[in-house]
């Protein structure tokens, strides 16, 4: 009910915002909802989460247990938000969408919230929509859910607002090959050849012709690729974003971040989360939760846009928080093998569950290594609030 | 895997803690999981949740939507951190919990990582037990689930280390009528008549009498009572707490706070998950970490317990939340109120849903102000963090 103009008395960075935030759940670790949602309330936003999935630990263990939400049960805690007048959401994240059905789900609520929030002058409705279809040239959704991206994606105004997708995401959904050479088709039909794979190296030109289609036949407000490498620079990846012009063009800003020697889970829901916030603190500044998508003037440079400003705060705090986490799943690691020795390779942590198996002590090392690089969010919560800025968001003129 | 007795580089109050919690979820608002959580991860606890309950909101709406856990899918969730090695944890919080069946199961779960912690040398297991049963005279779980819980608390060691009953819990559980005269029974069984009811005002010395049957009978190491009104003092609350002695004697301790002309959902979630990581980080500075129960020398006074530092920061730190939670209420209140006059009583915030119901005014205000009433723990963190110091431990002597 406040004015989200309003400067916070608490030390809140960012103003009052209501975020609903539809996304995975796991019981043990940081990813989906468990990673966004405590990303986005340490930076003071209240968050409603609806589970799609509710899962012991993420799928990088390559073992899990748990449930998927049906669509119909999505439908219905809706409902009940409804009968319950909680309905005054500023912004909707988007995340894992098991399947097309959830999907269709999704989008309904979207367009509900928007129409709601939009005729009630408390500012702008805004959506922002990570499609997680898959990573590296693997796709690890359904084709039918990719055609649902591709439709969300085509909503003009009743849309998403901001998109998060990573280079093989991106790829899938502009049609366009981020490798150099290959233009693809940009019907929003298949793709004429197969998405571009494993730690492929783009083009940024071809990045932002990419984005360009998102802008032009999608009409897609903003763009983030939350992850690219380039071709010539092994040691960094490039985050490439844009907000469109009011004549459909692009105006495309790139930050390059150091590559860490390890990976992590999650990442992609970090940064999703952040942004919500980081993206309404630096709106609020420039006055402009009360326009559509928060839509900058046309004579704002790509690196002053609130996204730009956004952007990099985000990567500034994600990298000193993995940073740390690489030094502590390293000092883990250490300590599990020298426990293993010490126990003459008997397993400490589980001594029942995975002696005598075939690669048992493989498996078990395996494990502790996927636990080991759980990101360290909670414990560096500081670096979320309070990044200390190390990159600068560059025009990108290619 | 680190020394839990280290001291945090990062700033954090509490020593590096992993804690499995179950209780309830709800979509919307704070109470169970969803506010437990938070309050143990803005003090630097690494949290698992296990949601006993999926709701769209708090029962104080009086409707919801949303599924309860079955047990064999909670079972099956453990299973999947099992097999994923991720049962290395410090503390297990368990909140409401919808039936027997799933109590037995948490039970389970609270002997098996008991005996793996215990087993591993890094730090003793710690089980904070809320026996969520009711509350003001009123049960709103099934007598098998009381049953269920009074078993429960009499497993000596595989029990829970804490208990943190409200008035009407601690009744049910000690058997012992906490206003004056009645004895009650101490067997175990049922209630000799009915227990308290709404607003009774509390014997201090029946609610030490009651501490201490549990402290014998049960072998309970530590128990608060979160609430109670005590005769004579309208306009505070009691909330006493004891750590029993190695005799089976109690030490009990009262801190006295304000009464707020409010009514909020999950505090006893939030006192809970908050005393969590109090308790760690007393406990740590004690060098208790290592004893089973966290246990303190038999001369420690009553007032220098862990516990009673603990709870002296948990109410200081709700104190300030809840107060500027009633502030934020109450102009949110207000502009609501001016809003419907604006609008001639029509519903601005939800046109379609409660017009033309009968009581629909009536419904549309309870519910606006039951939403409104929601803890602001999110934008008052700091709160959460560094209290200010407002209330003082004193011995219980009646």
């Amino acid at each position: 009910m406040s004015d989200p103009n309003e400067v916070d008395q608490n030390g809140n960075p960012v103003p009052e915002t209501r975020v609903l935030a539809i996304a995975s759940h796991v019981v043990y670790g940081y990813v989906g909802n468990t990673m966004a949602t405590f990303c986005m309330q340490t930076l003071g936003c209240e968050v409603a989460a609806i589970n799609t999935v509710d899962f012991s630990n993420h799928t990088g263990y390559h073992q899990w247990t748990g449930t998927r939400t049906p669509a119909p049960q999505i439908t219905d805690l809706y409902a009940g938000l409804r009968n319950s007048n909680l309905l005054d959401y500023d912004v909707l994240l988007s995340g894992y969408i098991p399947s097309a059905d959830v999907l269709h789900e999704v989008t309904t609520i979207a367009r509900d919230l928007k129409f709601r929030r939009n005729t009630m002058n408390h500012g702008r409705f805004f959506w922002v929509l990570d499609p997680v279809m898959g990573d590296q040239g693997r796709l690890y959704v359904s084709e039918e859910l990719v055609k649902g991206y591709r439709d969300a994606i085509g909503q003009g105004s009743d849309g998403p607002d901001l998109l998060v997708p990573n280079g093989f995401e991106l790829e899938l959904l502009s049609g366009v090959h981020l490798a150099g050479g290959g233009g693809g088709s940009e019907d929003g039909g298949e793709l004429e050849r197969k998405p571009t794979g494993d730690n492929f190296e783009a083009d940024l030109g071809q990045v932002k012709k990419a984005i360009e289609v998102l802008h032009t036949r999608n009409g897609m407000p903003m763009v983030v690729v939350t992850s690219v490498r380039v071709q010539g620079k092994q040691d960094v990846l490039c985050v490439v974003g844009s907000e469109k012009k009011s004549d459909g063009s692009s105006r495309c800003f790139v930050v390059e971040v150091p590559v860490l020697d390890c990976y992590f889970s999650g990442t992609g829901d970090m940064f999703a989360g952040l942004m919500v916030a980081r993206l309404r603190e630096e709106a609020a500044a420039a006055g402009l939760l009360n326009k559509a998508s928060y839509a900058s003037e046309d004579d704002v440079l790509a690196t002053d846009l609130p996204l730009a400003k956004a952007t990099v705060k985000v990567l500034s705090s994600m990298s000193a928080v993995l940073e740390k986490t690489m030094q502590a799943r390293n000092k883990e690691m250490e300590m599990w093998e020298g426990e293993r020795k010490g126990m003459g390779q008997v397993a400490s942590v589980d001594p029942q569950d995975h002696k005598g198996e075939e690669g048992g002590e493989e498996r078990a090392k395996s494990l502790a290594r996927t636990k080991a690089a759980e990101v360290r969010a909670v414990r560096n919560a500081r670096d979320l609030i309070h990044p200390k800025i190390r990159y600068e968001a560059k025009e990108l003129q290619e």
